[in-house]
């Protein structure tokens, strides 16, 4: 420390004062600046300014009170609810649980364009369904090929690459590729309110991980800067990898074949396999959650006394984003949704309970 | 701001004085909790008190100083080896690089305890090998069996179960058993020099990881407390699972079947498929891990320039654990030591480079 002032009058008065005065409310300052760069880092269980909404764009009523009160119920020391930071496992679905997913699941739209781009060096696409139907912009001709069309046209775009190769051509499209109905960029079209939710959780000692049908080398490039949700968080689809030396250089190959396939059954499985722990909180928005909302929420024994939390968002605006459940070819709702009262379930409505979207408005209307 | 002191000429004087002293000084007081109480939370980037010693069981030499100087250089802002927190993954072997494995691996002790528990219910393993020969404690009989004969005590005793009945039996096995020539518990024979790693590199903001050919469900009711590494950083080998509703109830059922044979051209494979993302530094002890240092070390292309580290451990010490290599049926060590100086990987000299093996001395001596 320095002396340069230690024999200052000034100083001596100065300091019976600080003591007094300036020592409490600098420490205060201090506190809450160690709360905050310990929150921005993910460190565990740094508790929210109580007067500040952590959730601005949830509009209030039993939806929000319902999240609050359980976050509030698991992080209070002592009490009955309480649950350990290290098993507070937030899982969240992606597509239509944190990013938009009509008209067609975003990463359809990657492969259709991929198919595009990959179309010269393969004429035989243009009289091989469903490649002919993508090449003639027949989207009726894509969806009637139905699932086992659509993971054709998957592997056809994604096997074979290496996955630095895979990761470059899913960074260059999700920089540039637009929505055809909004024209913004896929990762634009977040929902504003899960993304609060999502921070919310964290500064609240939770982990969160994503758990979505979509492909895990999808969605790792980006869900980082986008969601705060580091690759190794990001549980989806694979194919198997094969490792090779190519050049003298290690290079691992994606093969047209499923290692995992994380929807429906395939989600607890996931769970499993790559976190190793029953989460506590689960959000999803169809009936390929069913079964993660099941294996989060269903208590095994007596013994399993831990409070567990299920959301499920409900497409209810069609204004502002889509309106669509029980007999929509993408994201249906249906078995889930009629569990969710039976199991306590929280359904958003995503017309009344969320104030905003996305985080910016549609460069068009999002109609039609 | 309290308004109480605001006409007193004290304060003002004293505000004078303290813009230019205390104010820096408690700052500066307050930078260091922050990063102390970052540091305890697992937060990132925290460097070590610069005058305390973080690995005192590495004795001083070109090991300890390669360490030193690789972390030291990853973490210096502005500095040309500065690697983001975000992209300091490091991942270790279980099985002679964070705990022994002679005799035996001790997932094969477990594996055979479970035998000999499940031996009743099973009357043709008497005849059936290689379960015979562990019945009747006949070591050599076992290893004559080879991997396929491990193999199949692993899958025998492994599979069938759901996650969370297995997850049961490695809790009171791993708790209980004590290794045969030592007296000790299984996690008490875990390397002092490598929990003293581990720590330093957290301690530097990176993420640390278990990539090992050992059971990814027999390593992970430990691993958190024990490496304070939490389940869902632990990569291993594992069956694939099914989803099931047993009175209600969703289970997860072992499949007897390979999903990830965690091991050799594995590694870089369950890197990529749990992790996402390549290490900057990788540590083992045998052939087995030698894809994985060399998909962590070797540089793609000339734009791939982040600073990369590759340590094996060799086991030198015949007195306090245990000295193989070249021949040896249980971590071999021979392809991945004759690259190391071409690819300029740090070997350990465990006898001369660490001044303590385990955290505790043996009950028994460990020789023989």
């Amino acid at each position: 420390m320095s002396n340069e002032y230690s024999d200052s009058n000034q100083v001596t008065e100065g300091r019976k004062v600080m003591k007094n005065f300036k020592l409490n409310t600098l420490l205060q300052l201090g506190l809450v600046f160690i709360l905050t760069a310990c929150g921005a880092n993910g460190g565990a269980g740094a508790p929210m300014a109580a007067n500040s909404d952590p959730l601005p764009s949830w509009n209030d009523g039993s939806t929000k009170k319902s999240i609050v009160s359980f976050v509030e119920m698991v992080t209070t020391e002592g009490a009955p609810g309480y649950v350990p930071a290290d098993q507070r496992i937030a899982t969240f679905d992606n597509d239509g649980t944190l990013w938009s997913e009509q008209p067609m699941y975003f990463q359809l739209a990657f492969a259709m364009d991929r198919v595009k781009a990959l179309a010269p060096k393969h004429p035989e696409w243009k009289t091989k369904q469903p490649f002919a139907s993508v090449l003639k912009g027949d989207m009726k001709g894509v969806a009637a090929s139905g699932e086992k069309g659509i993971l054709q046209l998957v592997a056809a775009t994604h096997a074979g690459m290496t996955t630095e190769e895979f990761e470059k051509t899913v960074r260059e499209w999700i920089t540039t590729a637009r929505h055809p109905k909004t024209g913004m960029l896929y990762t634009e079209m977040v929902y504003q309110p899960m993304l609060e939710l999502l921070t919310y959780l964290r500064a609240n000692g939770f982990k969160t991980f994503i758990v979505s049908g979509g492909g895990i080398e999808f969605m790792r490039p980006w869900t980082e800067k986008v969601y705060g949700i580091p690759p190794e968080q990001v549980v989806g689809s694979n194919v198997k990898l094969k490792f090779e030396m190519r050049d003298g250089i290690p290079t691992l190959k994606k093969l047209p074949e499923i290692a995992l396939l994380d929807d429906k059954e395939g989600k607890p499985i996931g769970i499993q396999m790559y976190i190793g722990q029953r989460p506590i909180f689960a959000a999803g928005n169809s009936d390929g959650d069913q079964q993660m909302l099941q294996y989060t929420t269903i208590a095994r024994d007596n013994a399993d006394t831990l409070p567990r939390f299920g959301l499920i968002v409900h497409h209810t605006d069609s204004e502002r984003e889509w309106a669509y459940d029980r007999k929509s070819p993408m994201g249906k709702l249906d078995k889930a949704l009629d569990e969710a009262s039976k199991r306590g379930w929280t359904v958003v409505d995503m017309k009344n309970d969320w104030s905003k979207v996305y985080p910016a408005a549609p460069l068009k209307s999002s109609q039609g």
